[in-house]
């Protein structure tokens, strides 16, 4: 599925440009570093984790109750109830090599998490039970090994616990807690260099001179990667010098894992950019075909990735998730989490043109009624912030298809949370 | 919807509870704080954020081509090209106090965000040009405004591009940096205090005595709670002494904006901790309609949220999901991210008792031939922490089913990638 275009030779799918960019990527960050327990959220796991014992490490109750012989219980009923008597009380920590010995008839009071007292087969729940003068009536009946967590259920011995590659959330910190475990291994934070191109960027923070405008790309862009874990290489702001950007981007590479040069990519009256990559190493993909954002694509140079973004923040951004985040995955081996999508009516015909991928800013927003509707924003150039801020969705219309009509029931990748019509808050 | 249950006065259905949490929630956090564009990702904006200025604050060029007198192209096309003088050329960030002027029959050559020169009323994109000679041909089109991005077109002076309440996200820095806004105010981050209780657990990082067990739920709270942008207080383990956790209830009210306990909750051999509530303040719910996590719940302590949750890490995952994020967003006027959700084919039978919502661990892979399935992961107790670093989703079974059955096509919160089988995967 292809398009030509005219300066362009030809623009690429995305899918083939993934393709292309999984092969590129040859050098995976590797090394990694040891952190606390806490620190270690979010992080990338940089080694395979093993139960270092059985968990739980012995038999124990799994709800507050009363360990019983199961027999015992045979029969009973609120009609008919049993009565036992109560030989002793385990709380959860109780010294696992002094454990009591139940005989038939017998019970021991035992709390949640407890281990089972030697000779009793099943816990019965405390609902079930009632006291009465020195012992307890049981109200019904449990079978063998009702109510146990055996030992090494929930996890074996030497089991993997926590995988190479995976995000470490709440519960990986948990489990790792409960095993006594108090760091992690992770992998070092990828570092992204990035270099704006343009004679009329100001950085932030300078006074802009005459006609200079302000460098919004490079900041939006440093705070993406921030919230993908990456650390950022600032390389500033080259004049639209093919050697000065030669130099710069050498920079990157010998300092960062992952260069991303924005601006100067359009054809027409500059494009430096794939000029200066060739200096130095080899343009892969020049032309991506998705809107907004076409004119993207990358590079290597000292086997290493260098992408070619836009420097409008709306194309640049679209460019960064189509292409840099996998980059990072490929570069880390993990996934990140996909992005929240929702289906709602369409309000207005989209188009699309056969072959692109384009990315069309909507705004989804649930009615008084509780239906969610799709409304696509005006859209006038790839430089056109407000659609993001005014809206808090991407309508994605694939390759194979030439748009959408109105009321159609689409998918919608949600950037922030649905807008609730006013009728709907409190 | 109401399920009586022994020990519990009744269970009390969710968003019922969340309803009360509400009203309880009287002390929003309002103090804010001025940090820097980069370090405001991800935290919740503290005020309203106005336009300084019309943006684009002249109007300017969506393409790279030619400005030009739109009825100078009239009739144009590759078949019957016209031709335009070329009087010159202007670069994004060009001095616009200083714009050359266009007669009919002229162009000025322009980049994609140059100001618009004087008397010319569109942009011919450079795809539609040929250059001949001292000037162009142009081979099509252009109507009055066409590729011109109008002065204050993306933002008006005064126009809100950032509410209170909002999280902030790489877009939103792109805008502000385009202003040349260099601090952002933001919401100071929420304090929460986390008081663990229970004879028998052990500190992380402690020696464990005979008997004891690691303290895994509050690494693991700790964690989820700086996901959400959360400080910690650590008030510690309390033994299981009425007194004494009501006394470290109080001091985690006088320093934190919520307050989290856990353990001593569950109706049976122990119920401290409503107790402890209750001594220096009031429970407003205990006894949830949820499975796994019944016991859980909140009170109101010197205006502040108590709030109530097992000392068993998956039940308390799930009542801080149901719980404590939504008191977190409360507090901060703000909304998280929904989490991804993915619809599949449930392959095994799920119960769940009506007037209960069930969240039912589960595991979401793609076959083989691409088709989601989901399968429910063997439930044996609210410890099994396996069923979390196995599965990588929750199915939620609402108050008004009983369960679901095999072959059901179901929605799922993905707490983690969609597992690929190894067919898929490269």
């Amino acid at each position: 599925m292809r398009e030509r275009m005219r300066g362009f030779k030809e623009l690429i799918g995305v899918e083939e440009a993934l393709e292309k960019l999984r092969n590129a990527i040859t050098r995976r960050i590797t090394d990694s570093e040891r952190v606390s327990l806490l620190s270690a959220i979010g992080r990338i796991c940089g080694e395979d984790l093993h139960a270092p014992q059985d968990y739980p490490p012995y038999d124990r109750s799994a709800v507050d109750g009363y360990a019983v012989i199961a027999e015992d219980t045979f029969g009973a009923s609120p009609m008919n109830p049993i009565k036992l008597k109560v030989i002793a009380k385990l709380e959860a920590g109780a010294e696992v090599s002094e454990l009591p010995e139940i005989r038939r008839g017998e019970s021991v009071e035992i709390s949640t998490g407890a281990p089972i007292p030697r000779g009793a087969t099943a816990v019965i729940p405390v609902e079930d039970v009632e006291k009465v003068g020195g012992g307890i009536e049981i109200r019904g009946q449990v079978y063998p090994g009702q109510n146990i967590s055996r030992r090494g259920e929930d996890f074996k011995l030497g089991e993997i616990i926590l995988r190479k590659g995976e995000l470490i959330r709440p519960w990986h910190i948990g489990v790792a807690a409960s095993f006594g475990i108090t760091e992690l291994t992770v992998l070092r934070r990828p570092k992204v260099a990035i270099l704006s191109t343009g004679d009329e960027l100001a950085e932030m923070g300078e006074e802009p001179g005459a006609g200079h405008i302000y460098n919004s790309t490079k900041p939006m862009l440093a705070s993406a990667l921030s919230v993908l874990g990456c650390d950022i290489i600032d390389l500033g702001i080259s004049r639209d010098d093919v050697n000065k950007i030669s130099e710069k981007i050498a920079e990157g590479v010998r300092k960062g894992d992952l260069v991303i040069v924005t601006g100067g990519t359009s054809i027409g009256v500059r494009d430096l950019v794939p000029e200066a990559i060739s200096k130095i190493g080899e343009v892969i993909v020049h032309g991506l075909a998705i809107r907004p954002g076409k004119p993207a694509g990358f590079g290597v140079v000292g086997e290493k990735p260098v992408f070619m973004l836009s420097g409008f923040p709306v194309a640049a951004l679209i460019q960064f998730r189509v292409l840099v985040t996998p980059a990072i995955e490929y570069l880390l081996g993990c996934k990140f989490d996909p992005c929240p999508r929702v289906r709602g009516r369409l309000t207005r015909r989209v188009a699309s043109p056969p072959g692109i991928r384009s990315f069309v800013r909507v705004r989804v927003l649930r009615t008084a009624s509780g239906e969610l509707v799709v409304e696509p924003l005006r859209l006038t150039g790839s430089g056109m912030l407000s659609t993001l801020t005014r809206g808090n969705g991407l309508l994605i219309v694939p390759e194979e298809l030439e748009g959408y009509e109105e009321g159609d029931d689409v998918e919608v990748e949600l950037l922030s949370p649905i807008i609730e019509s006013e009728v709907n808050k409190r």
